[in-house]
């Protein structure tokens, strides 16, 4: 049943991010295998840097090749569809924001797993949830959304605390899980629709923090 | 006989890549040792990956030290030859071509001598031909080969498509490589010469996909 | 005694550079947790490529979470405090070469202890010295340090050849570590006060390497 359940996350995870992907493809007006090759690095990448962190390898797509076939299904259906969002950026974020809650998730319970402490479990869960949207942005020549504003790592942050801390805490792993998901939902989700943002680094007044030292 | 054949290719493929990263350097004006740093890690970025997806760990270049000696081999000669060719550029994407088709036969085999599936070894014929060209332009600043309009990763696809097709098939391993080399080759090469490519996604009539919905 | 001096120099080593990547978090204005995650990053990103090359799985901080902590910590203190030095960019620069100087040895260290040969010992030494500071600069958007055109890769070249050397000369581990230190951080140094840089390429004369062949 939790199985069941995590392993649910995960595909919902990779389907999202595959998405995303491709849909940075179609922004960059790639054919179909170039919308296959981003959907697919997008939806396993974070997977796949947390599995070689841990030591569990051959990585999970190795292991099980559906995945990346699901990632390449998920392309070629958006490359025939893209045009029908209003707007496919909004999208994207949105969807970016289920695949980061639907990861942090699933990374920290893999860490679990694997015998990790807490601390170290919520950082996998923030490097699963993160680096395959990094490098979607990075080969897709787009600002990283790890890097704008608005808050994005720290909702990470929140949903695998909440997660691993109810776990540690006795709750039973799967409203653990729900409740982590939800938090990092709605913290995302907030910052998307209302700009939330944590304060950021001020530089003495007066001076430009861009070109002083350089 | 067709480990040596494999083993030749791999060779092939380590040194055409290093010289492209040397090509890249010598675009840049770096020293000898950054000639070095981008020619090894062309040559062996894409077969690291590679070996740390599938588990073979050390990586092939810690067991076998000749393979980053030949690399930096290379980039010294390059260092004082780069001036002879025409046009560097042109050099380095048919070179490229060509260690694009070693690898992605290269990938293939040796996943599939790790017991994977099809499907996963095609992929990682992908994955070995591609990644040390992409570090070697993200590092170098150019912008990275596989997000050009031309045919590229398509390529390294068919060639592991008919190599891994020709194998389960039943076709002895040698002239499955060779078959699975001359089509990745000849595709690039026809999209390098023809300025070959696959529709790509178009959006809307009347819809720019850079700016909507930013 | 030298298992407690590498420890050392690796602690230094992951403090420094965690200071080097909260630095560029606060010149691109970032909130405390882009602090922890530039700082995370890029003063564990070197030993974790290492540690995977190697086969050291899982990786160091999975089975020390202690080391991400003091990461995250050091990103809160800059957080707090990068106001006040003359110049964040000028101290980035010098403590990266003290970073440069602690990794090229300690990565050395630890590939001979996993019987790696001197030669990849060396190569590991400029991996861990060298990619942490590459991702902290891509993710951060700053022009890779690695690229400048004064001597970078060739100090820590030149302070694992040291070491290495040294060792298999048959010089015990502590002098030859401290000698290798000195000589990274000295020739570092050096190219960081007086622009010291290697010969770089020249192309034939009138001949302008950025376009032609375009």
């Amino acid at each position: 049943m939790l199985d069941t359940f995590i392993a649910a996350l995960d595909w919902l995870g990779i389907t999202v991010f595959a998405v995303t992907g491709a849909l940075v493809a179609s922004r960059k007006q790639m054919d179909v295998v170039g919308f296959a090759l981003l959907a697919t690095v997008t939806g396993v990448g974070g997977g796949t840097v947390r599995d070689l962190c841990l030591g569990l390898v051959p990585v999970f797509w190795v292991e099980q090749p559906a995945y990346v076939a699901a990632c390449v299904a998920v392309a070629v259906v958006v490359f025939f569809t893209a045009h029908i969002p209003e707007s496919r950026y909004r999208l994207l974020l949105w969807l970016d924001a289920a695949g980061l809650s639907f990861f942090c998730i699933v990374g920290a319970e893999r860490a679990l797993d694997a015998g990790t402490g807490p601390a170290v479990a919520i950082m996998m869960g923030i490097v699963t949830a993160t680096i395959g949207g990094v490098i979607r942005d990075v080969l897709g020549g787009e600002i990283p959304v790890v890097l704008r504003k608005e808050i994005y790592v720290t909702a990470a942050l929140a949903g695998g605390l909440a997660f691993v801390g109810l776990v540690v805490a006795g709750v039973p792993q799967l409203p653990a899980a729900a409740t982590g998901f939800a938090v990092c939902f709605v913290v995302r989700g907030a910052a998307l629709l209302r700009g939330w943002s944590l304060p950021v680094y001020r530089p003495r007044p007066g001076r430009d923090p861009g070109d002083l030292g350089l």
